[in-house]
């Protein structure tokens, strides 16, 4: 049994792992395109901002140490194209001019996701950055110890874990977001606050420039300029593109397998394609939303695990599903906690719920406790079967205790009137004696009402 | 509509003020022996600690405002009998030889619990303390000041917070615990950790002996002696009893108002008792655990809020139930987080579960985040229905998250399997891609087929 698997991030080393566990008499080889595999992408704005003091630290599971486990690893070769008739991969090692064949049994599709890249004229200069390979960190890290004044264009997760990296450092920042406000993901009445957190707490080093976008990159090494669409233009050291991603699905859409409406790679719950022996897995593929039940695509490293460890089960004759995503995410800024689960209230309404929210601001603990902080909590509820559809919490206490504990109500389908009957953990240096989860569900309920 | 409250701590204060917000015309009471009423009993060990510097900080609601919203307040005020039949009650104030009889629509009872006090030769000695009520707290923090040595008698959950406070306060402290570790109400294996971490974090300040009780406390102020049952004899300045709590049931009992198997009274979901316009709630009130359909008595102010509320809905002609408790539980002992939720292994065991478990030690944040920690998690299944019976976590890291997240799977009866779906949030500095949840999950569904 010869599994193949392209790609050696997050899901793609996770398929490795577990398959050699399954099935220590598999071959099990991973071919990617880069210098390392098996390493925590999530945790390069943490190296950036100088937290982690070596790159390293980064690397889940060596090189050396897949090796000794038995499982090959080819850096440095890119898979051009998927050959499912014949059951084989066309590699092309990256220094060398040759294309070798290799035959696979199954197949496995890690491709991960790329960096949208706006069509700037200029995008080839050396000072423009993206973030998403542990190269580019490095790179990233290397640019920022040399500016003065670094441009973010796109204020999603990243860009601000970027911010707080820039602001450590004591780097100028100016972040241009299209939308109204950074982290478009969220609802506004959210996403406001943190906007303004983000200013209030930068030690006024950030500048953020909403409703626009960057039009044009000019000039050379060491200044560029910026010309944004509506004419404001400024002067930087560094630019980074964090203006989304998108995944890498080409060798897989010229192999004929199917697509997902989201763009990426069509899945079933095992982690199968529509092509036999060939699976994806990881941020190249296409997800369920547990809610919705409709196509999503979130590209994460938690799901990525766990959609590999199910891949590889299956891949190895057991059977294992993976039942999808509840878009469920966390961040943090300075002291702000940013968490959220489900559905927003806008994505709610697009999908046609009859969504009701409300949105209150408490103590996380015992307000006598020196150590008490306050949380927002958004709750999202549909007005037809008052089933809870999506939460998000911000504040410097502790938001993402409570954003957990809605997750797991919504993989079942908890109602306003369940969630008021949670028995929630309480000590004054763990919260109030009604929890602002429930206080929130008792208000949504009388709003249900 | 005359509504009359006995007992105004946590349930009975929250009756008071739902009851006056779901109907402003209702002529609202409460009697108390107390000389506070709305207080934060739960907090009173971080006052002892010096954390709060003013125990007024306790109090959530005053007297005062009790009065301008209406609401009259009698302290001091002992309610010696009820009188269903004529539907009166019989008020004796403390500083009075007067009796009152004073009629009611709706009468809640909410009278707690107190201290249970072994039976030692020599309980009325002034440096034997209790800690229930706020004056209690108070004369509690007096008496360590005078000490040098203070024995605690009992390991519960108040126990430990009065060691930290003990501690921090630079005290010697001996504990005597009947069981083998302090927390007899977790299970071994986790309960045996927590005491390590005490004795490892205590400054060498505390002693702990175990399978022990005390049999008599001699001699007079300003030296006590202490003799264990096994013979063990030491002198102490101080001796505070924390060997559990029982409900307040007397007058109730001496009316005819049923008791359940617990030794608290009897209610169903709209906090009613068997009489007519008699209502129970609070920690005088039986509860029914929501995993085992049984009855339960575990005494705590997150419960006796909710019941408050549910209790004052329904006094005031509305409809709510309250479905019962869980067992959740959280303390804190120095930057040792304790947390669990549902049935420990040995009391599903004992409720007949097939219990299976596992225990895993795992770090709470991304490895390579500077502050990382360990939680150590331990989750229960039933082997029959896959169903999780509880979980209980500890560790400096963010123990309590975890088990909040569990305690919303096990009001509806998640399994092992359906818990290993549940999308958490991701993020170093938040936990680990795979969180320990999930992880737990996984170990203990191989261990389930």
């Amino acid at each position: 049994m010869k599994i193949i698997i392209i790609g050696g991030v997050a899901a793609g080393a996770k398929v490795a792992a577990k398959s050699k566990r399954e099935l220590p008499e598999a071959e099990v080889h991973i071919y990617t395109q880069d210098d390392y595999v098996s390493y925590s992408s999530c945790g390069m704005p943490y190296y950036i901002a100088g937290d982690i003091k070596d790159w390293d630290k980064l690397i889940v599971r060596s090189i050396e140490e897949f090796e000794k486990s038995g499982i090959h690893i080819h850096t440095r070769s890119e898979v051009t194209k998927i050959l499912p008739a014949d059951k084989k991969i066309v590699v092309k090692p990256l220094d060398k001019e040759e294309w070798q064949f290799i035959e696979y049994d199954k197949l496995i599709i890690a491709t991960g996701a790329s960096a949208f890249i706006p069509d700037f004229a200029n995008i080839k200069n050396k000072r423009i950055y993206t973030l998403r390979s542990l190269n580019d960190g490095i790179a990233l890290k290397e640019g920022m110890n040399k500016a003065n004044h670094i441009t973010i264009v796109g204020g999603g997760y990243i860009a601000i874990e970027l911010i707080e990296a820039f602001v450590k450092n004591k780097k100028k920042v100016t972040l241009i977001e299209r939308s109204p406000f950074v982290l478009s993901m969220l609802d506004e009445d959210i996403s406001s606050l943190v906007q303004e957190y983000i200013l209030a707490n930068s030690n006024n080093l950030v500048k953020i420039i909403n409703n626009d976008t960057v039009s044009e990159i000019l000039g050379e090494e060491p200044v560029l300029d910026i010309v944004t669409s509506k004419g404001y233009g400024f002067e930087t050291d560094m630019v980074v593109v964090s203006a989304g991603v998108k995944p890498n699905v080409e060798i897989a859409k010229d192999a004929g397998i199917e697509i997902g409406t989201t763009g990426a790679i069509k899945v079933n719950s095992r982690m199968e394609t529509n092509i036999k022996d060939i699976y994806a897995c990881g941020d190249c593929a296409e997800k369920i939303n547990m809610i919705s039940h409709t196509p999503s695509w979130v590209p994460l490293g938690s799901t990525a695990n766990k959609e590999g460890r199910v891949c590889a089960i299956n891949v190895c004759g057991g059977v294992e599903d993976f039942e999808g995503i509840l878009g469920s995410a966390v961040l943090r800024y300075d002291m702000l906690n940013i968490s959220k689960t489900g559905l927003t209230e806008k994505e709610a309404l697009k999908l046609n719920y009859d969504a009701v929210s409300v949105n209150i601001t408490k103590r996380d603990k015992a307000g006598y406790m020196p150590e008490v902080k306050n949380v927002t909590l958004k709750l999202i509820a549909d007005k037809r079967s008052h089933k809870i559809l999506g939460a998000q919490a911000i504040g410097c206490g502790d938001a993402d205790k409570r954003i957990n504990t809605v997750s797991v109500g919504l993989l079942q389908g908890i109602t306003v009137e369940e969630l008021i009957d949670v028995d929630l953990t309480y000590a004054p240096p763990f919260s109030t004696s009604i929890d602002i989860l429930i206080s929130a569900a008792q208000i949504l309920k009388s709003k249900l009402n």
